[in-house]
């Protein structure tokens, strides 16, 4: 089956991230969608700055319109940003028969209503999901994963800029002003923060996510806005006190009277899983009748994670126009053909790290023995309890926590350091992960 | 357009849970399917026990075979349970060219690959979100929102009921048998908890994410399992003393040398959000190249949350059914048609919980004023704190958190406390949302 074609408008961070992760993982995305998702043409500002992107069969140009009036062009995917000129190419490109993927919250919650009804008039989709929360499948989860439910409200941590700055406040204890200034050197933050820092921003996802929650028309003009700018290091450190984080949370509510649509820095009990989201990370909270809370974390901008979101509707849309409604998306994720026999491994295999809990006599030289023991297979430790006995207590607890390594040689040290004389009893085996980036 | 015709096999609690949702939200998800959903007929076992849920169309019978051979259903729901006679129902149902819609865990992870070829070969869903993690929409996260990335990993508190024991042992001290019978006792546990406490329903689930996150057949057998039936107190409390918790993780990942399938007990570092994830609630953090981590967490178990998964599998199979696929999901979830009226409240109207800071004079009755206009305009307070003045200074800051009130209310209880002459400056006011269940 030929490939889908697709035309950039934009290849800056966003864009450039789309062409990565669809030449990186072209193989696996094939796999998935049932047809090659090639990108033929971008449309770029400065052709210098493009160049780290050429390839073969990727048209470069700087002008716009030769990609969404561009015939062999099957999707178009804006990510230049701003409402002029994104409006007019989108509804062009709509107007041209083609599908749209746009990352473009502030053109969707101002012009929104306007574009998806063109959309629907012409027969074509218009997908979203990286306009709010990068990464996180946030707009399908609300959009088609929660479709039973009656929401009630959405709570969200929706502008990573905002939640770093107050999470270094918090950590630091340092004021809104430097924090600020080292988040631009660090690139959390642009050089006009305004959108960011005053609520806009997350306003505008804020807005997206209230009208296909509650079924609304996006309606910007109406959002309460409030920004961090104004909140000192006394206000987080009493709030800290009193057991509350503060967060810019956009909120939306039904209630009896009408809808709550608000932006701004908000108090939240520190036990709550959604206060203890940091740095430039985003989460939202959707509570829904049935389903109760439902939480959705993950990182909320940036080049890759708004890329997933970017190459996830191309995949949605290419789904669409590939295989029989039924099959639109296959039961296992990757087509029925294109299963991978990658074997299971055995869990002697397993690489990973361990807690090791051993009860010892209290004599001399027993840990140099037990130590000798992992060393010997090549397994180090990360730290270490030893408990003083208890009174009238001849053994102690050792407890040690390894590096990672692998099962086998875990078993290994287990039955050596079992069959020394100087411990009681069996060794208590947990594994430990860390979960964080490998 | 005509009702799509549903049957089910099964009214217990997830069955239950379906029609009540379905009966309830009605309308709601008629706006957004663009068709009426409709439970036609119920195979159960106990006509006495189904009697609660009678309605003017529906047809209660003892026959499972009933539904699967019924002309009229458009999509049978297999909420029984368990592989026999789960398995027979559900190919022929698929023989029949009805689509299904099961929570099964145990049925796909054992006979996955031959039910999904059979509707493969008919053409027609076999939809499973309520498989795994009750209400979370993890399936269509992997399956539909993380298509651009190539998995690496996946880790998930994917059982309720030992996440339930392990909160518990942590929280009170108790042991491991003590727990679990409060846990029967409290209906988190069954009669027999082997499958939970185990890990074989969590590997059941695991079974089913490696299979959609790595694309590889479903492959139960060679899952290693361990459950939590060994883990002592000490263990939990040495594990808290080195900064970790414990948790039964379900864990999946690529490896160069193949596919890590495993559930057991694990430490994991305290300060993860996954590692705060407590009682019977789930999480499921996924790991890929271009998105990072994200982590999806909810309700994993219980009627309504099983019964959003349900439905929201109808109204998947319902929408490729009724609109084009251009149209498949509405752009703002509902029908364009359907869009509601609802106003958005100005900010003056929201209700929520205040944080207000003042600086005092330090003199007496400043409490009393203050607290008397807010009592006035029926506002209450929830904590306080007054700092003693720094030496040398005469103000004295002044912390309060109100309960819910309205936002005018606050907007004239500051104005009034800032014409207090013994107020200084300006009051400090932060808005604060519990975020639990209302």
């Amino acid at each position: 089956m030929k490939p889908i074609n697709v035309g950039l408008l934009g290849l800056g961070t966003v864009g450039g991230g789309t062409l990565t992760v669809l030449r990186r993982n072209r193989e696996e995305i094939t796999r998935r969608a049932g047809r090659e998702i090639q990108v033929k043409i971008a449309a770029v500002r400065s052709l210098e700055k493009a160049k780290k992107h050429a390839g073969a069969d990727l048209t470069i140009t700087t002008d716009l319109y030769q990609v969404v009036d561009n015939p062999d062009i099957d999707i178009v995917v804006e990510l230049i940003g701003g409402t002029d000129p994104a409006k007019d190419l989108v509804l062009r490109a709509i107007a041209n028969g083609k599908h749209v993927v746009t990352a473009n919250k502030a053109l969707l919650a101002l012009h929104g209503n306007e574009i998806f009804a063109a959309a629907q008039a012409k027969g074509v989709m218009v997908a979203f999901e990286a306009a709010v929360a990068g990464g996180i499948p946030i707009i399908k989860a609300l959009r088609e994963g929660l479709t039973a439910n009656r929401i009630e409200w959405i709570a969200g941590i929706i502008n990573g800029t905002s939640n770093f700055i107050l999470s270094e406040m918090r950590d630091t204890g340092a004021a809104f002003d430097g924090v600020l200034k080292e988040a631009q050197a660090l690139g959390y933050a642009e050089a006009d923060p305004t959108f960011d820092i005053e609520g806009i921003d997350a306003a505008h996802k804020l807005t997206i996510m209230a009208a296909i929650g509650f079924g609304i028309p996006m309606q910007f003009s109406k959002a309460y806005t409030e920004g961090i700018g104004k909140l000192t290091r006394e206000d987080i450190r009493y709030a800290e006190q009193l057991g509350y984080r503060i967060k810019l949370l956009g909120i939306t509510k039904r209630t009896e009277k009408g809808i709550e649509l608000r932006v701004h820095p908000t108090l939240i009990p520190a036990r709550r899983l959604i206060a203890n989201v940091e740095g430039v990370m985003n989460a939202i909270l959707v509570k829904g009748d049935a389903v109760g809370a439902t939480m959705y974390y993950g990182a909320g901008a940036g080049a890759e994670p708004t890329a997933s979101a970017v190459v996830a509707d191309l995949v949605d849309v290419t789904r669409m126009h590939t295989a029989d409604p039924e099959h639109r998306v296959p039961h296992l994720a990757f087509q029925p053909d294109a299963l991978s026999d990658a074997p299971i491994l055995p869990i002697s295999e397993v690489r990973t790290a361990y807690y090791l809990r051993l009860r010892a006599y209290d004599k001399p030289g027993v840990l140099a023995d037990v130590t000798r023991i992992l060393a010997d297979l090549g397994i180090s430790i990360g730290a270490m309890i030893q408990k003083e006995p208890s009174e009238g207590e001849e053994q102690v607890d050792i407890i040690m926590l390894t590096h990672v390594t692998v099962e086998k040689y875990i078993d290994q040290a287990i039955s050596r350091i079992e069959a020394l004389p100087v411990i009681s009893g069996k060794v208590t085996r947990i594994r430990l992960e860390e979960l964080n980036r490998n």
